[in-house]
């Protein structure tokens, strides 16, 4: 590890506790050095305070004066709610500036760069660079394209099964592998699943860890036959949005919406366009959503490209069961060459079961 | 790591890399330490050579004198072909003895470390037991039960599927993950298969890796459907026994029998009966068996109790389909709660491929 990695490691570690509390805006941490000694720490906190850098530089005081610096994602040029950070390391006197990655966003990318080097500070661009791009995957992508970034969960035995072939599925997983589900709520701004889930289980969908923050729950009902004493739309611990079809029932949608639900409907003649519900999140500034559905609603959206992350928890259990449902069902394809490759994959360890996380690769087209 | 881990571990170490050369032996390795310094290393390389503590003595010659014996197995205290080498190490004025696991063999466990004691010499057991039990587990298993230690591999993508729904399995997984199940193939001394993927595929079923020893073949075909230009009956590279049920075509058989091909009757109605498979082959002398088959096959041995090991190869991939098969099928239990738990369960990556081994919970009695 050179000592360039050494700092930004602690960069990007102060970084990543701050995940969830700094929506809509990015992780990002700093380190400060000044003749081999840590002079400054920082980290963005919260939307609307001050930038990691900020944080560093007040922290060095007047030692920031021919340090180097170490941020985890390029310095801002613009006056944003919390002026350019790229000026005040200027101003601080720093001479050296060590970056993980540029803005992801085109439109200013680069341009703090551009600034420390017009200023005569030597800049080093891409230091544990594929940390820090992981670390705001969700961020990345939604200053981007605007559309929330899509993990897929599921919980399944070894061989597959997500239940029973008689669909018991309490449960799978033992508790610490359903409480680092939980954090992954807390971690979304939006969790979706199926009305077939709300009506076989009427779950609450929440996040049931200390400090958890519960997300918006999205339910995709193409009929509405969303039953109306369901928890998710009288507990009132967070909103509940239902996306339906053109085959909706109108009575059920004025019932639901004098209770305070928002029902949006999409383009989809007799099943919930997949592809609607994503864009319209977007808009609504949704910019990451959790899906927990069974195999029909993941192949959905799997099939439509949708999917950017899934997270896999796999008991050590076998079930068996021709007729055992799997966690992506739908048509499937035809050809095991035609499978949807996962890169990055790994596999933990969580209490007595394994969780596997992966990319799968985009096709570039909807099927 | 005490020293002793220490040095044990390198008497693991060579024992290992005998895998598949001692049958029926089981793998065994030791070091003679003398005044901290290592004097002689031996291995069991061969049934009816000497055994691994006869090598590291007369490697050590006169520096054995007032040694410290490491060994994974209790020394043997019986005249077989090599002699007792529990005398040996007498002979030899050894004077410390560390073994990792007694004998697993009830009639003689514990005889070689009662004549060491008897002789003077101190004795430490269980160094690394799990390791060494591990590293023998198909020995541990036949010496007592007389029947094979049953292993069950599958290859399936991250959802579970065998194959897609048109039946397409080429290729799961990637060739790495191919070529290591070659390496088990290799150290088992027989593969099964039911006559399904016979007709399917016609596989070889060989070791196809440099030096590969090929297991005997074993086909389930109850009503002896195998094709009579199948290449497992006529390519000569193992044998092939085939097991049927009573339910099999007499004409056939004799057929079978005049290309020299084995067929056992078991006492299945109208499918083969696995459990009858199991005793015969333990009956002549199979100490493993490395089962390859579909979901139902699958199901029909983990039903029945008989699996001792689960070898599973996931590749980093999504396929779908409701129809799609899994890897265990069957009728499958009813309720999550009776999932046959797996102890000892790990992943490891093999190439871009992970393969989780672990051991299902014996229930005591057959379902």
């Amino acid at each position: 590890m050179s000592h360039h990695e050494f700092y930004m490691d602690l960069a990007l570690t102060n970084a990543r506790k701050m995940k969830g509390q700094t929506d809509p805006n990015p992780l990002v941490g700093s380190v400060i050095v000044n003749h081999q000694r840590i002079v400054g720490i920082g980290a963005h906190l919260k939307a609307g305070e001050p930038h990691a850098e900020i944080h560093a530089i007040r922290m060095a005081g007047e030692l920031a004066q021919g340090g180097t610096i170490y941020v985890t994602l390029e310095p801002c040029s613009h006056h944003g709610r919390t002026g350019p950070c790229a000026q005040a390391i200027i101003d601080a006197g720093i001479s050296e500036v060590v970056i993980a990655t540029l803005d992801p966003n085109p439109i200013v990318s680069g341009n703090g760069v551009r600034m420390l080097e017009d200023a005569g500070i030597e800049v080093t661009i891409g230091v544990r660079k594929e940390e820090s791009r992981k670390m705001n995957e969700v961020f990345n992508k939604f200053i981007v394209e605007k559309v929330p970034f899509v993990t897929l969960k599921a919980a399944s035995t070894l061989d597959g099964k997500i239940a029973t072939h008689s669909l018991d599925s309490k449960w799978i997983t033992s508790s610490d592998a359903r409480q680092d589900v939980h954090q992954l709520r807390s971690e979304h701004m939006a969790i979706l699943v199926g009305v077939g889930t709300v009506i076989e289980d009427d779950p609450e969908l929440t996040a049931r860890i200390p400090n958890g923050r519960n997300p918006l729950r999205i339910v995709l009902d193409s009929t509405l036959r969303i039953p109306l004493d369901a928890k998710v739309l009288n507990d009132g611990l967070a909103n509940t949005w239902i996306f339906t079809s053109r085959n909706y029932d109108q009575k059920k949608r004025h019932k639901l919406e004098s209770l305070g639900i928002s029902v949006f409907e999409t383009s989809g003649e007799i099943r919930v366009n997949v592809q609607d519900v994503v864009r319209i999140l977007g808009e609504k500034s949704v910019s990451s959503l959790f899906i927990e559905g069974g195999g029909t609603i993941n192949s959905a959206f799997l099939e439509k490209d949708l999917i950017d992350k899934v997270v896999l928890y796999f008991a050590p259990k076998l079930i068996g069961g021709k007729d055992a449902p799997t966690f992506l069902e739908g048509a499937g394809f035809d050809l095991m060459k035609d499978a949807i490759e996962l890169t990055d994959g790994e596999f933990t360890k969580i209490g007595k079961d394994f969780r596997f996380t992966g990319y799968p690769e985009k096709r570039g087209e909807a099927k």
